[in-house]
């Protein structure tokens, strides 16, 4: 949070940063027609309604009805349908069922975001809103933008569940390539400190800052390629179980994976569905859409494991925040644009999720939030796995190196690569 | 199709009929957003939007491209994407995600209705079809019927997981109730006929007429209503083994089955969900959306028990074909309007599907339709239970008393009541 | 029952055929260990231990403890543990956890056994039976009977899952083969009877006899063939939607059926495990381990269909009740041992249970024995094909032209097979 | 492994240990009838049958056919049905259908117990084996040590599935109590080690010995009792969503978990299936058969955490390996005998196992051991949880501070507990 930084912002400047990142999600929405936003195409996914909905519902539930107890709620039932998971906050309508929604309808939702957008924005430029609800406003925009990337994400699994593969957006991205050779680089170890620094917002689970002792390693100068995942096809990665964790093979054999999600065999070459519709596979690309245990294989195939998350922050120490975000408007990783610094990891941060070999846990003297908002992160920290650095959908002022985005071993339709590392 | 038969019927009359039944389904969707008609809410359901564009293929297939090898399809995906189950066709889109299909968009199967609808009535206009093609016209129009009151059932299911109960239509069709006592009619046994008689349309599988020996038995002379149904409730119907069959106990114990579907419990009261809405349930209307083991159950515990569909059809022998259908906008079952005769059963038809105890079989001698459209009924022949007498969402034209409607025994999201029998 | 009706045959020998039935339960038992007879392989199947255990609770729930009501059970926790479905009687024990119980020990069970065969068999030879107890012995008699049949199919199943394919006996049937050449045989329609005479025991799903119009139609002199069904599977059969109804191709592809239940391609051969372990398969046995579906599938292959139940009764009508049931010791179908008559079907009884086309549903007039053997059959009339003429596995003595067999469409581990019909 | 430590144990004294450890296997199988060993309870469950034999096809797959390759099998079927895991050795008889082996019969598989036991003790007397070999001798014993505890918890839950609740030993261990107040003994933090210190035997999960930095913390001086779990359940516990993690929430909710394993209320007490039968529920005995999820509610409940793994090992530090394991025949956890000292805390070991906030992720530089036996750990490295200290169901020699067992965060049917921890 700037706020915090830059000492005063004006209230002025924190009413137009809130518009901007609402903006951005109406503008994700806005290639969409009404269809297109009420379909859940699998339990793990949302509409996009829903998602439009939900976080409109974050802040008139935690910063307008608790500004003003007699704040008068938009639409009575939306208390139910947009929860996500707040215990606190009462009832909410089951996950799986949230593609049953017709109604409310599309048109209803955006004007639900119009209102909130209007009252938030005028209490901001007003200066009106005691200093834990301008926090929560902080922590509403940064939800906000979490669910811009699941809008991308879920969009793309719908659309790729239609046998005509239709594209979210026409143009494809220019790809300049200049391959580079994979190099590893040295990291120090010893007595080091991870976990959010207090500069600016970061969630409950980055805090607080903490000791972690760490041996020395090496890290891959680039993630995994496209390339070299059709390497580990092509040497019968898929059908090696001594390559796998047990419960990575059972899920590769019960679900019939021979590659990775959205791909599909044309004639001799591989194509995969993206949000520009399907395309070949290009080789010097990050490798995304794993799961965690293909992203495990492919580490063990190649000699090498995942970094922990631990690792990872240290390895990123210096590394500026840059890279292929969701602005870029490619909506897919690409090859590296530029030559790579000779002593620092390449496309760190954006592109691709990097998974990492950490299970997702409290940092030492981890506090969840106070109130409902306690429920945001803390709840979720049993078998899910960390992944670090954003992806090609993710805002770019969304990202930190000590961000922690985290998800189940067997989820494949993030944009999530992995990074290689190993013993020093 | 007696046109046919009857001699020479305008071939603008032909045109006309077709334009009026394919005006009906559009009709029905004409209140409906595009949300509405994209959400599919179970397997067995299918969205409004796929039974537009499945009813407008079955012209498009079976009449447009035979009359016309050179026939110019409107959309190729639509082949695969709104076949419904015949092989003989080709691929098909599967069934569980016809839900997934934001594109096409709904304006664009109106479109494709708006072409078809043109093509064939102009065929018809000139009197251009070849017989076998006219005929298949003919079954178009009574498949463009039965998913007529199919989009009313699988909406009135979809509306209703939605936790704010939409209505479909608003006003509240009056029921001016004259209570009637149910009686028993004497029916006589013997070798008696059943079967369509040839005069006029009827599906393979009403065919052809055959002998049957039937014992003299007794059938009700209105079906089981609301307020039989809620005695059956109060008297622990839903909790007494020995009143179901061993599967039906076993389907409601492990759904948990404690009235029909679409009921809830608003303090003292039953309500039920209905296309208009939620509404207090009424004693004096046929009971509806029952499944075959519910309504088995409710006869046996009445001392009763169901009439087999060859009974069903012999104690209909002679009662016109009139009652509440679709036409009267009501599409909710209604108490019988007028005092009933002294020896003809009241509501055989309309209202609500009536379970016969009869498993949905070949009659004798029974064949399949040649081609591709032999796929209709026969391959269904199995698990299934024979409802007789249409419902309030059935098209009046569409109904006779050779008519053979068929379900799962658990099925309960059709308007499926019953009628008791019992024997002399 | 024939003996209460038949004048007085004497006590004793009621009392021997009681001991003499009994005593064939426990041969078959024989050979197996107290871990052959403890498991449970699949939900449909039960554990030998359990028949063993509830055949003989029959005895002692129905007639024991009516016969006296101071009668000391066996074991109080029998109550419960050997209950099939029989909710007059009270709470019972889960059919899918009957593999769940290492106690009673199989030894426990062998006793209760003795004792209870003791006390009834006493009660017969003093004639101290009232009437209605003594008819209840002689249906617990036959309904031991189809438990005998039960062991050897589910055994047959429990032994199949292990890798090593044991044997439960050694000696393969030898099988003199005379290969005959299937014929149709004229059988004449018209207003005919069928069910039970009133001569001897039957269940009362075999009542009351009465009238049924048949049209003629012709049946096939023998059942069809292995060799026949690997020409239907050589023909493409299960890869061939036409050929199959809706859920049978459901089931046949969602199960991966590529043949019957029990076969294995070994080289150029197809093998099937039979009691007596793998053996090669013979082209002139009656096939067998074939679904309601395979047999339909099959039927329409051959240009021809099932009988229903009705035809089928009429074909056997004068037919002597003779062939390779259970005492022949063979426990699999053979071939043809004699040249069949000319005008008669041959192999009517024993080898295979024929499928017919009908559902399991009541017989004109049907009632239900009072009390809670009325659970016995009626409850179970639903989503049940009739197969009729009895196995290899069915005691002789057990089978009637009358005797209605019943199984869900999909079961395959019964020696179930085929025998065509056609129109006239 | 005594041999490293004490220089050269007399091959005599490690062929005795050998047969020592297995004969404590047998003894646990000597009360079990043939039936009791051949049932399979549930998925993750294996019949005891199969632990015998299992342990034995290690020695024998693993020493015997490697030091004569020329080794005649005992059962040559033995290779896959005994296989757990090892895709290295061959195919494997799939888990989930373990228990529908009849065959081989018991006796057959105590007669390989015998054979192999034989064959490897005479190698041992005669210190025939190469140092690998009797590398793999000591991890087989080892090996042998985690199944027999499996052996009796695997029993347990098979037993506790039958209605008349069976006895594995009919008397119940006196337990003398004298209740102790939980304390909070405070440890300190800083760079520390854990990790196996390479004295003895230990697996490789537990190496390499390595730096940790951890903050100051407080434990337990005794683990949660009944008495607390049960104030947890009358304040709620099962029925407050914000104590639980949200897949704890999640499997309480819809496995219906209303208290732990095993218990049932009698009346106004709680009764507990133990391996003496139903006992009623005792304060001060250590809470078990307690999931993860239900450990962190109950700690979030009391106001604390569980500790992680490094934490707990530290705490653990100079505390005697002693307390109520396997040996003292209790087979259930204790209360506390003699007072605990002031300083360190009491039932660290034995009695229940511990669960940890730590998920079961490799230590840095960790190296599976090379060939098949490397798949024994590493491969199971996700979605588990580490458990410390053994429990009354563990051999006491098979434990060590440093010793890692792990289970997947819904299992309950181990001694499974919890020990309170917080932030200093």
């Amino acid at each position: 949070m700037n706020r915090a930084r830059d000492g005063a912002p004006s209230a002025r400047h924190a009413a137009q940063r809130f518009r901007e990142i609402r903006a951005v999600t109406r503008g994700l929405a806005a290639p969409l027609t009404a269809e297109d936003c009420a379909i859940q195409s699998m339990t793990e996914a949302s509409p996009v309604k829903w998602h439009l909905g939900h976080t409109t519902w974050f802040f008139e539930t935690f910063v307008l009805s608790r500004h003003d107890p007699q704040h008068a709620p938009f639409d009575s039932s939306f208390r139910v349908l947009f929860n996500s998971y707040y215990n606190a906050v009462g009832e909410r309508h089951p996950r799986p069922q949230r593609g049953l929604l017709s109604r409310p309808a599309l048109d209803h939702v955006l004007a639900y975001r119009d209102q909130v957008d209007k009252e938030v924005s005028d209490l901001l430029e007003r200066d009106a809103l005691a200093p834990e609800l301008r926090a929560l406003v902080e922590l509403g925009m940064n939800h906000e933008q979490q669910h811009q990337e699941l809008i991308l994400t879920d969009l793309k699994h719908m659309l790729s569940c239609n046998p005509t593969r239709p594209a979210y957006q026409k143009t494809w991205p220019l790809t300049p390539i200049s391959p580079e050779q994979r190099r590893w680089l040295a990291v120090a170890g010893g007595l080091r400190e991870i976990g959010h620094d207090g500069e600016g917002f970061a969630f409950d689970n980055e805090q607080p800052r903490h000791k972690v002792w760490i041996e020395p390693f090496e890290i891959a100068s680039l993630p995994v390629t496209h390339g070299e995942l059709m390497d580990f096809i092509d040497d019968g990665g898929y059908r090696r179980p001594e390559l796998w964790l047990y419960a990575g093979w059972d899920a590769a054999a019960s679900r019939g994976w021979t590659g990775p999600m959205y791909w599909e065999r044309r004639g001799s070459r591989w194509h995969t569905f993206t949000l520009h519709g399907m395309a070949p596979v290009e080789r010097n690309t990050p490798a995304c859409h794993l799961s965690f245990y293909e992203a495990d294989a492919i580490a063990r195939w190649a000699g090498a494991r995942l970094p922990t998350e631990a690792e990872w922050e240290c390895a990123a120490e210096g590394v500026p925040v840059e890279g292929n975000f969701l602005e870029s408007g490619a909506l897919h990783p690409l090859a590296l644009r530029e030559p790579a610094l000779q002593d620092a990891p390449a496309q760190m941060f954006g592109d691709v999720w990097e998974w990492t070999r950490s299970d997702y846990s409290p940092y030492p003297h981890f506090r969840p939030a106070p109130g409902a908002v306690g429920e945001y992160n803390g709840k979720f920290m049993c078998n899910q796995y960390v992944l670090r650095g954003g992806s090609c959908a993710s805002p770019a002022s969304h990202i930190r190196p000590s961000y922690r985005n985290f998800f189940a071993a067997d989820a494949r339709w993030q944009f999530s690569g992995l990074r290689l590392a190993r013993d020093a």
